[in-house]
C-alpha cells in the first residue's frame, strides 16, 4: 500500500501546457489552425472593437530546412498594446485586457500565450512582437518566452525605433511545429468566413504554398464597437456581490443597488428594497452573510428589474450580413435577421441568422452551416453544437421548399458578453434552450423569406411560360383581328369586340381551350 | 474611439470561477451531477489506486428551509490528506497530488476545489473536511473556503479528536445550489455504472428522496493499483526535457538518457548517441539551446526505443469487467476482453471492451454504450466521443446477427496516463485514429464471442427440437423392435440391428426419412 502522496502547486501556465489539447492545442495541425486563428481574432479584437476599418495581412511560412516548422506572423493597424503591458500580455497567461464585461473575440486570456507556449515547446524560439499604440513615438520590439514553472515572461531582447509613420497596430511573430498539409482546408476556410463576417477588413492571406489571398473590403461602414457594461442582478452570484461591495464607492444599499447595477434605477431599487424588507440606509460593507445570501437570492428573483441592455453589444448587422456572404459566396438570393437581444443568466445575447442560396453555391446533401459567436468562425465540433441541432433536427426543410441537395448556406451568429462555450478551444456552442429557441426562431424567418423568394421565383417562371403560350397565340389572334375587322365597319362596344375575338378564336383552339368560357379566364390565370 | 485597455492578471481560481461551465458547472442540476461526481472520484482515488477495498457512502440532503440547497456528503476509507496539505488540496485550485505519471481519476487538480468553489458562490457555506491518513493518532476537522481573488484557502475552523478507532478516510460535506428533479436521472446512473467497474467497492447512496441505493460487494479481488512511471522519449517535449535536465543529478548525457526514461536503458542509449552523433559524456546541464532541440528532435524520432511499458497502469480486467456487467445489468450473456497496450505520444493506453446481451436487458434501437476513461463513467456528450463513433458508425451489427430493436450493451473503457479528454469537465474522448482503431478491436472481439454465443444458442435449440422430434418417434422405434425381437430370436450383431431396424422405421415413415440413407445420419446431425 503505498500512501505518500506527492502533492504540489502548478501554475495556471503549467496547467495550460499540460493540458494543450483543451486549449485546441491537440496536434502540429490543429495548432497551426487554432494560432492563425488566436492571433487574427486579437488583430480584430484591436481594430473593429476601437472604431478602426481593419487592415490585416497574415503569412505562414515553412522552415527550409525543418520542414515541421512554421512561423506565422500576422500584423494589424489597432491601438497596439502598451510598452509596459507587453511581456505580460504576451508572457503570462490569464493576464488580459478582456476581464471586463464586454463583447470581445477573446474571453480566457488565453490565445496568444498558447500560441507562444505552443511554439516554444515545439520549435523553442522566442516569439517576437511589434507594437505601437495611438500616437506613440515609438515603435517597440520584444522578444519574449514563458516562464512555464512561474507563469512569467522571460524578456530576451527589448529595442525601439522612431515611429516617423505615425503606425500603430501590432505585429506578433511565431515559430510553432505545424502540418499545413492536414490544416490547409481549415485555414483556408476559417480566414474565408472570417471575411464573410468583416466586409469592412482588409484581409491579405500568404500560405506556406506561396499563395496570396486577398480579401478587399466592400463597405467602408463599421457596426458600433461593443462598449463596456454593468453587471445585471440577474447574473450575480454571492462572490460577485462580495467583489462589487468590496470595491463600491457608495455607503448606502439604496446607493449601492441604483449605480453598480444596470437594469435598476433608483425607482426600482426602492420597490426591491421594501418588498424584500431591507433597510435602504445599510452601509453595503457592514451586510453579515447572511444578509448576503438572501440579498443575491433575492436580487436573482425580483423580476421587475429591466431587461439587460443591449446597446453596449456590437451584432454584425444584417445588412453587413447580405453583404458579406453576397460578396464571399455569389449566391442568387440572400437574406439575414438581427433579433432582439435575450437574456442568458443576466448577460444579453443577440442571435442574428443568414442565409444564402442557389448562385455560386454547391447543391449539400445539408445545408452548410457558418456558425459564428462574436464575430469568430467556429469550424470544429459542428455536430455538438446548438446551431447544428437547429439546421438539422428541429427545421423540417421540405416545409420550406427545399429538397436536398439543394444550394443552401445558413449563417448563425451568436454574440454577447458571455457565450456559453463547451470549452475553452472556442468551437460549439452548448445546448441551452433560450438560445437554441432563438436561433431557430431566426432560422425559420429566413427561410421563410427563402420559401417567398423561391414561390415568386417559380410563379414568375410560370407567368413568363403562359406569357410565351399567349404570344404563340398572337398570329392567330391578329389574323382573326383582321377578319373581324373586315365582316363589321362600324365600331363596337369592349364587351362585344371581346365575345366575337374569343368565339373566333374558340373555334380555331376548341381542342386546348375547351375549359375557358371567357378570356378574362385566362388573363386573371396570367397575373 | 477608445483605446484605454484596463489590463489584469486573474488567478486559476478566479479564471474556473469566472468558467465554470468548462469544468462542468454550467446549472444547479448539471453541478450537483458534476459534484457527486468529484467527491465519489477522489473517494475511489483514495482507495482502489492504494490498494484499499473500497467503503464508499454519498448522501445527499435538501435543505428542508432553502428547497435549492442540497448538502453532499461523501465518506471513504481510503489514506486521508495529510493534516498539513488538507488546507491547499481543498482550497487551492491547480494544487494536487496528482501531477505525476499515473493512471488517476483527477487529472486537472480542479474536481474537490469546483465543488467547494461553486458552493461558495451559490451557498456561501465553507466546505467541512474530516481527515484522517493512516495510523494518524488524530482525526482532523476542517473549515475551508476559498479566496478566489488570491486562489489560496481560508481555514475558517480547525479543530481534531482522538482517532481511538483507528479509521482512516476522508469525509467531505458541501453544500450547493442544485436541482435534483433533473439531476435525479443522471446522478443515479452515474453511481450504477461506477458500481459496474468497481465489483470490489461496497457503496451506499441516500437519494434526497431518502431513497436507499446499495451496491453490495460482489468480488474480494482489487486489480493492481496503478503506479507512477517514468516519461517516455516518444513523449517529450522541449519544455519537459529542460525540466527534466534541471532536477536530474545525472552527470553525462549517457547516464541522463539511461536512468531518467523508461524504454530506453544503456544499450539503445548508446546506440541512439552514436546514430545521432551526441557526445556520451556531455554533462546534460551544458547542452545549448541547439542541442537540446536537436535531441529532442531526435528522440522523437528514434523509433528502437522499447514501447512504454503499461504494467504501471491498472485496467479493469475483463473478469471483473464481466462480474460487473452481470451483477447490474443481469444479462443472459456477456464477455469482456483486455486489449494489449498501445502507445499515444508517449503514454501507454490499455483499451477494455465489454459486452452484455438479453437477460433484463431492455431491446433498444441503437447500442446502449457503456463509456468509461480510467474507471470513471462518462455519461454527457456520447454523440462526440470515439466510442460512439465505433459503436455507431464502423460497426455493422448485421454482420454479428444483432438485429436491432436489440437488448445488448456496450462497456468501453480507456486506462492510461493521459487522456485525449476534449475538456476538463472529463465527458467525451477525441477521435485519436490509433484509439478509435483499438476500440473498433475490441468491440469487434467481442461481438463476434456474442454471434458464437447466438449461433450456438440457435444451434442448441435446433438441436433440442431435433431430439424431441425423434423422442416422438421412440413409441414406434419400441414397437419395431418388438416385431423384430419376435422374428429374430438367435443373437446378431450391431450392424445388422441397425439396418434391420432401420428398414423397420423406414417402412413406416417413408416420407419423412426419404432423405436419410443410414441411421448413423440422424445420430450425426444432432450432436
Amino acid at each position: 500500500m503505498s500512501t505518500a502522496e506527492k502533492f504540489r502547486s502548478i501554475s495556471p501556465a503549467e496547467f495550460f501546457y499540460r493540458n494543450k489539447e483543451i486549449a485546441g492545442f491537440a496536434n502540429p495541425a490543429r495548432a497551426l489552425y487554432q494560432s492563425v486563428r488566436e492571433l487574427v481574432e486579437n488583430a480584430l479584437d484591436a481594430t473593429d472593437s476601437h472604431g478602426i476599418l481593419p487592415e490585416i495581412s497574415i503569412s505562414i511560412d515553412r522552415d527550409p530546412n525543418k520542414t515541421y516548422v512554421y512561423r506565422i506572423t500576422v500584423k494589424d493597424n489597432g491601438i497596439g498594446v502598451p510598452e509596459n503591458y507587453v511581456p505580460d500580455a504576451f508572457g503570462r497567461v490569464l493576464f488580459s485586457s478582456k476581464y471586463v464585461l464586454r463583447q470581445t473575440r477573446g474571453l480566457f486570456g488565453l490565445g496568444a500565450k498558447m500560441v507562444i507556449l505552443y511554439g516554444q515547446i515545439t520549435v523553442g524560439e522566442p516569439a517576437e512582437i511589434v507594437s505601437a499604440t495611438i500616437n506613440s513615438k515609438k515603435i517597440y520590439k520584444y522578444k519574449i518566452m514563458i516562464d512555464i514553472k512561474e507563469n512569467k515572461p522571460i524578456v530576451l531582447e527589448k529595442s525601439w525605433w522612431p515611429n516617423k509613420t505615425s503606425w500603430h497596430g501590432t505585429i506578433v511573430k511565431v515559430a510553432i511545429e505545424g502540418d499545413w498539409g492536414k490544416a490547409r482546408q481549415k485555414v483556408l476556410e476559417y480566414v474565408k468566413r472570417t471575411a464573410i463576417v468583416t466586409p469592412y477588413a482588409n484581409i491579405v492571406f500568404r500560405t506556406p504554398d506561396g499563395e496570396i489571398k486577398i480579401y478587399q473590403r466592400v463597405v467602408d461602414k463599421l457596426p458600433p464597437p461593443p462598449r463596456e457594461t454593468k453587471p445585471h442582478p440577474h447574473g450575480i452570484d454571492l462572490e460577485m456581490l462580495k467583489a462589487m461591495i468590496s470595491e463600491t464607492k457608495t455607503q448606502t444599499l439604496l446607493d449601492f443597488l441604483s449605480e453598480e447595477f444596470q437594469g435598476v434605477g433608483r425607482v426600482l431599487a426602492e420597490r426591491f428594497i421594501t418588498k424584500n424588507n431591507f433597510d435602504p440606509n445599510a452601509n453595503p460593507k457592514t451586510l453579515s452573510k447572511d444578509d448576503l445570501e438572501k440579498l443575491v437570492r433575492a436580487l436573482k428573483e425580483f423580476n421587475e428589474f429591466r431587461k439587460p441592455r443591449s446597446d453596449h453589444l456590437s451584432p454584425i448587422g444584417s445588412d453587413l450580413i447580405k453583404i458579406g456572404l453576397s460578396s464571399i459566396l455569389k449566391p442568387e438570393f440572400v437574406d439575414a435577421i438581427t433579433r432582439k437581444p435575450i437574456v442568458y443568466e443576466g448577460h444579453s445575447m443577440i442571435v442574428e441568422v443568414g442565409i444564402a442560396y442557389g448562385g455560386a453555391i454547391e447543391p449539400v446533401e445539408e445545408p452548410l452551416l457558418l456558425r459564428f459567436a462574436n464575430k469568430i468562425p467556429l469550424l470544429y465540433d459542428e455536430k455538438s453544437d446548438v446551431a447544428w441541432k437547429v439546421v438539422s433536427e428541429n427545421i423540417d426543410w421540405g416545409y420550406y421548399d427545399i429538397v436536398f441537395p439543394a444550394p443552401i448556406a445558413i449563417l448563425v451568429h451568436v454574440c454577447g458578453t458571455k457565450i456559453p462555450y463547451k470549452g475553452v478551444g472556442k468551437e460549439s456552442i452548448a445546448e441551452v434552450p433560450i438560445l437554441e429557441n432563438e436561433i431557430e426562431e431566426g432560422v425559420r424567418h429566413v427561410a421563410r423569406s427563402l420559401k417567398l423568394y423561391l414561390a415568386r421565383k417559380q410563379k414568375e417562371e410560370e407567368a413568363a411560360r403562359k406569357a410565351i403560350t399567349l404570344i404563340k397565340y398572337i398570329p392567330e389572334i391578329a389574323s382573326a383581328l383582321v377578319v373581324f375587322a373586315k365582316s363589321n365597319p362600324e365600331p363596337v362596344n369592349v364587351e362585344t369586340l371581346e365575345s366575337k375575338l374569343f368565339e373566333l378564336v374558340k373555334n380555331r383552339f376548341r381542342d386546348s381551350l375547351k375549359n375557358i368560357s371567357s378570356p378574362r379566364d385566362v388573363v386573371l390565370s396570367v397575373e
